[in-house]
């Protein structure tokens, strides 16, 4: 069975960073599978990359490597960090991407320590250092493939808190989450989960003042009206169908949604 | 010999929706080799999809699986299908997508049979389904893998028919067909093709009441000059050397061209 | 060890040009590991193609064959080219793309002969051609799988100059280079290379008369400010702290940049 990596980062699609990160894998393992996450994560921003990553890594299978490189810091002293979650791995720098995988059950992280990657026969040093490439590409290649091994690349640590974390507090009838990503329709993804906090219909869930009424599928309901609904990644997503919500609203990431007992 | 598996959507390449189809592809087959077509597909445009999937599908070796997901019926009631033609298999929602595959000599469709499939195996309820990543993308991994028959996955079926296919009807003089593309340099891709309607260089080319001269290649022509050739398709193509004829003519998917024994 | 195919081209991701492409190469090695360089390179400008697959060609392993499609001369009477050059084997039209990459030490340049190709078994006329999809994409698959021999592709050959090369000239206190892309955050990519001209820190970098600060990674300057640095690349690259020095500057290719001992 080959090994997979998977790419998860902002680098966009126009220039080849991308295909530089995949050079070094091959160079050390040219016979794994590589796979797009998306290259399009709003610039800066590891916590859009924490939310996608940590949604479509589910369905990727056991053993699966994946490489984050969504990097403000990048030629800060900021760590690279390795996480072991659910039989996948992860690998990105300490600067709060990984943090919510690293809360699951059962994870393990650890801080890559530059002078065992050199006792492991890797080059760390000499001229300008790209960490995606120079560092975190070498990883993955080489534990993708079975050579090295989790435990191998340095101390278990604390990772670095998700600063941009937008939490999901109780309020006194229900809920109030944010909206986390839009998605390239102008859909609102909300961190409100079906699993944890949508308990009826009897719900209601509001923004920007407006309570939306809950549809199971966009056909219910007529072009143009503003909807919400459970979507298919389990999550409150507020959609206006056959348009653009967040051009609607007005709204982006960050704009606070109420799941209310009764409308607001 | 590795089983291939393409990819044709709408769903862009920002959001990770199609890296969410891969996974779930290589949970099953980790090994296939997994191709995009394109992602970029017009929104909720099935023909658009057919267009391309039609004409890229004669480039792949024979057993090669064709997943296309462009939906505009998600969440309704609408059948998943499969088509075996020319030796691919290719799977799509029932709306269109498939219909001009369907109709090749020796074409078989079937109707992915959702009892079957949980007698295979496969979990097919419980929680909200996205049926390109819990349905479609898992036949594809066991049919690309050679696990599952065609066959197996339900009973023979007489496909939707695409409602907004463009036909070719002949003329007095010819034939009327129409734009069933427009490429991302503007050039405009017609349903006439060299093999069945193009019989020699008397014939004219016209659109918007304008003659066009034919050119072999864009180098016959003027900067700027309007012209028609048969591509590399196949298609009579119009196409402003080194400019953009849909923006020239304001023009788009649907116009009628002419091919005409005599001028217009 | 899988063969390893790369793909750069000017065709976009809409269209599905690039899967065409690839279809070829796996009708016959349907086991060669893809990678995809960049396909947006800016239409007919094989000499942006030519500076990106000259550096990111360096990470790819020996053995990898690059095929490059940026092709202002399609339909014209110019070559197809084969160079072999450090362990890998690069395949382009023969319209400068390759000429910096066959001016390395050791490489050999070869003129695709389609007779030799005919013989080797491959159909290489009949029809309208498209030569990426109909001559490279299946040389690429057979030098890959190695199957065919660089050797038996055609004569050793002179390639056609860059005409766009933008050479760095030797100046009375330095040197002056120019601006050779921009990447998609306006960054300026200059062809001043670390390694052959930047001696020292006294060196100054101007662009448009601006004497720039050098910094060694972009969180040593304010916010706004204009910087000159040694990119990850090892190239002189002029970059605005969190904008975008293209914009800012009013500059693009082919913007003449100095290097000098002391500030202009």
């Amino acid at each position: 069975m080959r090994g997979i990596v998977t790419f998860t980062t902002d680098f966009g699609l126009r220039d080849p960073f991308v295909a530089v990160l995949k050079g070094q894998v091959l160079r050390r393992s040219p016979d794994l599978q590589l796979v797009d996450i998306t290259h399009e994560i709003t610039r800066f921003q590891p916590a859009e990359a924490a939310f996608w990553l940590g949604r479509v890594s589910r369905y990727f299978p056991d053993g699966t490597v994946h490489l984050a490189v969504v990097d403000p810091g990048v030629g800060t002293a900021r760590a690279l960090v390795a996480v072991s979650a659910e039989r996948q791995v992860f690998l990105a720098p300490d600067n709060g991407l990984l943090a919510a995988i690293a809360a699951r059950a059962g994870a393990v992280a650890r801080r890559i320590d530059l002078e065992r990657l050199a006792g492991l026969g890797m080059a760390t040093s000499g001229g300008p250092t790209f960490h995606g490439r120079d560092l975190l590409a070498p990883v993955a290649a080489e534990l993708a493939a079975g050579r090295w091994a989790f435990e191998a690349l340095g101390e278990v640590t604390e990772l670095a808190a998700d600063g941009s974390l937008l939490p999901v507090v109780a309020t006194a009838t229900g809920w109030r989450g944010s909206v986390v990503t839009v998605d390239s329709f102008g859909n609102l993804f909300s961190n409100l989960e079906h699993s944890s906090h949508v308990i009826a219909r009897e719900q209601v869930v509001s923004i920007r003042g407006l309570a939306l009424p809950w549809v199971s599928t966009y056909g219910e309901a007529r072009p143009g009206e503003l909807v919400a609904l459970v979507n298919s990644w389990g999550l409150v997503e507020i959609a206006q169908v056959q348009g653009n919500a967040a051009v609607r609203l007005g709204v982006g990431r960050g704009e606070p949604v109420a799941l209310e007992a009764f409308a607001a």
